[in-house]
């Protein structure tokens, strides 16, 4: 099938879907996870075809002991988590047919404003191929059509998942075209080229994979390129708080998106609570990058600390840039919370900042003045997070600032509708309305069901 | 200035607003409500200007007279309703700062989400100068921060109401830049690159601005290009019905994007239904394109209306694709409610489509499984309108799947942010959560109220 083949498949499914219930979406979940654990064989078979050709790839330097671990199906509980994933996902509340809206214009003419899935979603993501399960999950859930590209490291195991999906929609009321798997970068091109029949892209993987798809569409994009999260201690931060935020935005899970990148200082704490966070960094065996101030006040440290010379080393501008993904930090020292607030919006990638501050005041500035899709009092950048915030499971997170921001649970993968029943016996028209004729009643309807 | 400097300034005024109360903006809009009341001669001089330019282009045949009409701001009550516009705006319930959703995470760990402005817009327009004021109220209101530019027709007029804006915000805590006015398209071509500093655009004018705009960012863009709403006469539509919600939906104001360019009967109307429709059509001096279908069935029409040769002509395939924006009208027969319905689907533009029917069941099938953002039973497509809507004032109507859909109130320009707060004496760590360890309380908090 070509790119746009595929493409008017997965719109027309889209429609055909449109009558399709709740029900029989969460019956079509517990049919793909039947298929899945039939097959189970066969698909780790092919998964450690792909591991195999990955581990010559390793081997030959040319691909990260991170991405062959990530590639791996059959690794600890990763199998039986993929499908009670699907599990989780099925038992979420219905994210469709939702009213939020209701209002009566005028006698027996009503308007009601209904959530509704988006439409076709492309969905490109990189080595995990449990991921496909995953989304494939959260479109059928939320009634979307989709179609998927995963890494070509994994492509024998897609293939093998995606095909085991088809299977278990073939046995549903679902159309057998709503969940497609495409396999080369090629077909993810032209696709991106077609938004007539593509509502929604998303990217999951590397900054350069979301970079490169936001430069080559029209189709919107939802995710984040970057994660440069911050955490700011404020004037009147308490010394064992800032310890423990700070070490644990940085270390509980580096390469993560809301890992902290930079730390930033106000000046009165550089000679009290710094080094004693800077001490407890350095025992992480986080690198630190400094600006002169901070520098300065860290050489005051006696006894230094074994690693401080290979781990202390003066900033460069680009540094408060940069996403290290990795033990390492940059930081710097700002003469006031007005500065601090200045300087995150500018470096930050608005994902997620935190202060540290005993003061209601500064916490209630900070909250409001920096523009990211987190702002946190006394709490680990780490805690955003879709599971964390509790919405159950997680699309992804935005740092977009339009449809939906921070982490996107089910409801980023909804839409509404209005709907309007005029039950009057001529009918309603607008020629009727206006001055000296009928008014508007704009009158609140309280209902949380959908009419017809 | 550069568009660089422009668009620079605008986000650094963004951010420099964010601590400024509901109360104050509501004071900025009526600052500039006196300033534009006290500079209307002025305004009114250079509006004639403008006009007598344009008076010249349409004698030379290169303006139609309806645009020259649309840049007249001293016509009618015009001016007043810009300005009374302001009022109605500012009396609007903030959209921000409203709490959607509340949790508590864990003992002292609390989580809210918030709504709040997007950053800075830029909106793009033609001809109708009122459109600067209209604008630079919703984003106040909202919080935003505005680049505006108006049609080059009316640069004289536009130029001296932003000069006001900014003199009238310049007694106020809003800072200056928040609202700034560009003259050219290249100009715009240069601030659609920069989507580091703008982060939404809403073009209000004809389609081919539109198209051009979504043509050339990757900022997302909120509006519509192509209004092509359609009307289904039902197998059990009601004739008076019918004929009322046809001609209204068609001629209340043949060149908004609500109204109706395709006509769809049900075939068992061919010799009942449609031939009332089409002569009232006829007799509303709508021009008919049909299917080979609907005009036989006219051509049974005796005495044949006077107008009818000259009215009525076979349609082509086009012709269902072309939003005629005049009295003309598109008309098909397909030969169940599911043809319809894929039709629909098909060709229109996703605006808003109407069924007139006599059961529950078919307008039940028609409004979910027709894809559009709106989906009326026996109403006019007319209805498709923020005011009508009740949201007060309209932003735009948006064809767009995420984000915001239909008529776009306030509501559409914010957004959310995700505010969290720690009041454990030791602050809140990811680390000390997970299997063996604490677990998420995720309890719903009800409450209105941004904690900070």
């Amino acid at each position: 099938m070509s790119s746009e083949e595929i493409a008017k498949a997965a719109k027309a499914s889209f429609e055909e879907s449109q009558l399709i219930t709740s029900a029989e979406r969460v019956k079509a979940l517990e049919s793909i996870r039947k298929t899945l654990e039939h097959r189970k064989a066969e698909i780790l078979a092919a998964n450690a075809e792909d591991l195999k050709a990955a581990q010559a790839e390793v081997d030959a330097g040319r691909m990260s002991e991170s991405l062959l671990k990530r590639l791996d199906l059959g690794r600890g509980d990763k199998w039986d988590s993929m499908l009670q994933g699907i599990v989780d996902v099925a038992a979420l509340p219905d994210p469709t047919g939702i009213v939020t809206y209701a209002t009566e214009l005028d006698d027996e003419l009503e308007l009601y404003r209904v959530s509704c899935p988006i439409g076709v979603l492309l969905v490109i993501f990189e080595a995990r191929p449990e991921v496909v399960v995953n989304i494939a999950a959260l479109a059928i859930k939320s009634g979307n059509a989709a179609i998927l590209k995963g890494g070509k490291e994994s492509n024998r195991t897609t293939l093998l998942l995606s095909n085991a999906i088809s299977a278990g929609l073939a046995e549903t009321a679902i159309p057998e075209k709503y969940i497609q798997a495409i396999q080369t970068r090629a077909e993810v091109a032209s696709l991106l080229e077609l938004d007539q029949y593509i509502d929604l892209v998303i990217p999951r993987g590397s900054n350069s994979l979301v970079r490169s798809i936001q430069n080559s569409t029209r189709i919107p994009v939802m995710g984040h390129a970057d994660g440069l999260c911050s955490v700011y201690l404020d004037e009147s931060a308490e010394e064992e708080k800032a310890v423990r935020v700070v070490v644990d935005s940085k270390i509980d899970y580096p390469s993560a998106c809301n890992a902290a990148e930079i730390l930033v200082i106000h000046e009165s704490l550089l000679y009290t609570i710094w080094p004693v966070v800077g001490k407890a960094l350095l025992r992480a065996n986080v690198r630190l990058l400094c600006d002169p101030a901070t520098l300065e006040a860290l050489q005051s440290l006696s006894p230094a600390p074994s690693n401080f010379l290979s781990f202390v080393k003066p900033s460069t501008p680009e540094d408060y840039s940069t996403e290290h993904l990795s033990l390492v930090i940059s930081v710097v020292a700002v003469p006031s919370l007005q500065a601090a607030i200045q300087f995150i919006n500018l470096h930050s990638s608005h994902h997620t900042d935190s202060i540290v501050t005993e003061s209601d005041e500064a916490a209630s500035i900070f909250c409001r003045a920096i523009d990211s899709s987190g702002t946190f009092v006394n709490a680990s950048t780490r805690f955003a997070d879709g599971f964390r915030y509790g919405f159950g499971t997680e699309v992804g997170i935005s740092t977009g600032r339009i449809h939906a921001r921070g982490p996107v649970g089910l409801e980023g993968l909804v839409i509404y509708k209005y709907m309007m029943r005029s039950k009057d016996k001529k009918g309603h028209i607008v020629g009727e309305f206006g001055t000296g004729k009928k008014q508007f009643k704009h009158k609140r309807i309280n209902t949380n069901l959908v009419p017809f």
